[in-house]
């Protein structure tokens, strides 16, 4: 497979839902295969929360398989020998495109907490750029999951267009108020951690760790599920040599211990404040006062909406809504509920169904 | 209503679960109306993890509410014209029994994190030197919910002849994987506070608010529902007016940073991690090598239980685990699901259905 990594600077600058501009910005861009000559094949995929650019394989960046590549590649769900996939990291996160660790032209320092809000409408918007640069007149099928899923399904609503299927898994029109709540706890460990200052933490050379190690613990209980936690670890006490902290009883602590330990390590809490209000702004049906219908009744792509029956942070109803919404004004959609093993995380696994589902769905005419 | 707030001290002291041993200990008790001469129409309430010893009335010392004000009282469900109503404050706890903020007699400081484990079943052994205290041979109930449902469930298996009747509200046999994963985060933003100290900062004369803060937050999300907060504050933003934090953009943020902000104000981060840790740690079954009917065998008392639907700290499906064991091992058990407005908090509220209920119960044979 063909992997290519770029940073790809857009020196046009963009305008911003809150009003403020970016006079030029950065987007780190990974692609996988080929262009074809008619320029019809891409495929753009949209990342989740703390996902980035690098989908899939591995790269001469990053020993690490991308976070999708259970589903990118060469004969996979979206065959790397028949498409060339696109993904970049989104503007404000801390992968490469600008955001919070980027240099601010203007002062020559950091953003740091500075970086202006970014929504999921504005990157649709940096994509649409992105596309633009990339010579693409309309994405084969615009495609993510989670927070992934909400810029799909912006991007049908922003370009009609432009995107001739969209792939919108695992995600919801907008978050509920449990949803806010969650990572308003999470933010409020970030910016009360001694470390944080302000979010100025950056010009004290510190990082807020222990705030994202207890945000991310928060998260993960988030993207799995009461009967999978059960399953995987009831009630089992962790064994004492492989203890993390000597305050830990149970296995399921000395797991969560060690996944926000790892996240902490390598993420920006700034980019995990604005990601989390990005995702916590977003409703799609707020440019209609509320009505999804209005909305949606301009989109000309196909839509393949996928909820996981063991997904808790976005249930199946929410699925079930834009399939509704999509009905009532005679867009063509197809949902499906699937059976997952991995709560709202369902998405990022090859189960057989779904990997059938999306070839099916990338064939049909 | 008669009511009586005295600290009462145990000189005879209480092995531990753990193996440890508090030579001598203190519990804050209340008492609402009078024992009649035959000492028979006592009941004793297990309070939740962050209530105490003040169920019902006003006070001297407390001039709000007590917690379960709404269901204990004259006329009201547990009637105190009727029944001699006790509540004492867990061993443990903040609110004037042993614990965390006692002075050790070993050293004369404050206990603080050296305050021994203490389990759900040594609050129920600790009660039970109570009831001898008090002259009572058997409880005409024991109740309570969440916490106090899992101390209500020990007394009628660690002492069968002791209770008559017991009301198990709201609760589980044992904590979910979930339901520790939760606690596990509160814990973690607690423990990495820096005014925590590891624990010693009530030598620091510091206290670690922020932690506890974030750690009631999550609480309260758990305490609540997806479809209550929905209902309650949907994706509503706060009035700038009224705005806690500068970075709240809505209503159910403010409202979890204000419930946070003033329960850090008033709890004891020590007893915050030993109480979350004795319900992680509770497991009705543990002592029948996991088998809950064997443990139920003993039973002497009759049951009621009740769930409520809207409940998903300890959801239905765990008050119906109670009443298959105690069908299968011949207890008497009503189990009733009502309808909640409240999620976990509903066993607070007198919803009329919820009054009936345990009136009916109270009166049965």
């Amino acid at each position: 497979m063909k992997i290519k990594t770029e940073l790809i600077k857009f020196d046009q600058g963009l305008d911003l839902e809150s009003g403020e501009r970016l006079d030029t910005f950065d987007l780190m861009v990974e692609t996988y295969g080929q262009l074809n000559t008619d320029k019809d094949n891409g495929i753009l995929i949209c990342h989740a929360f703390s996902g980035n650019h690098h989908a899939a394989g591995k790269t001469a960046d990053s020993a690490v398989l991308g976070w999708w590549d259970e589903i990118i590649g060469p004969g996979k769900a979206i065959d790397t020998d028949i498409f060339f996939v696109v993904c970049s990291n989104n503007l404000g996160g801390c992968s490469g495109s600008s955001g919070p660790l980027s240099t601010n032209p203007e002062t020559g320092e950091s953003y740091g907490k500075d970086f202006p809000s970014v929504s999921v409408t504005d990157w649709v918007n940096s994509q649409k750029l992105l596309t633009d640069h990339l010579g693409i007149s309309k994405w084969h099928m615009v495609v993510g999951g989670s927070l992934g899923g909400m810029q799909a399904l912006q991007w049908s609503i922003s370009y009609p267009k432009k995107v001739k299927k969209a792939g919108i898994f695992a995600t919801a029109t907008k978050s509920s108020t449990q949803n806010i709540a969650m990572n308003e706890v999470g933010r409020e460990a970030i910016r009360k951690d001694k470390n944080f200052m302000g979010g100025d933490y950056l010009k004290h050379s510190v990082k807020p760790k222990n705030g994202l190690k207890a945000a991310r613990m928060l998260g993960h209980i988030t993207y799995s599920s009461e009967e999978i936690m059960d399953q995987k670890f009831g009630r089992k006490f962790q064994d004492i040599k492989s203890k993390i902290e000597g305050t830990v009883d149970y296995e399921v602590e000395n797991y969560l211990q060690y996944k926000g330990e790892k996240f902490s390590d390598t993420f920006d809490a700034n980019s995990y404040i604005l990601m989390t209000k990005a995702m916590d702004g977003y409703d799609a049906s707020y440019s209609s006062n509320g009505s999804l219908e209005n909305v949606m009744k301009k989109i000309q792509a196909k839509l393949l909406v996928v909820g996981f029956d063991s997904d808790w942070l976005y249930p199946p109803k929410r699925s079930k809504e834009i399939q509704l919404a999509a009905m009532n004004v005679d867009i063509e959609c197809s949902c499906v509920i699937l059976k997952g093993d991995q709560g709202h995380d369902s998405f990022l696994f090859a189960s057989e169904r779904f990997v059938n589902i999306i070839k099916g769905f990338l064939k049909s005419k």
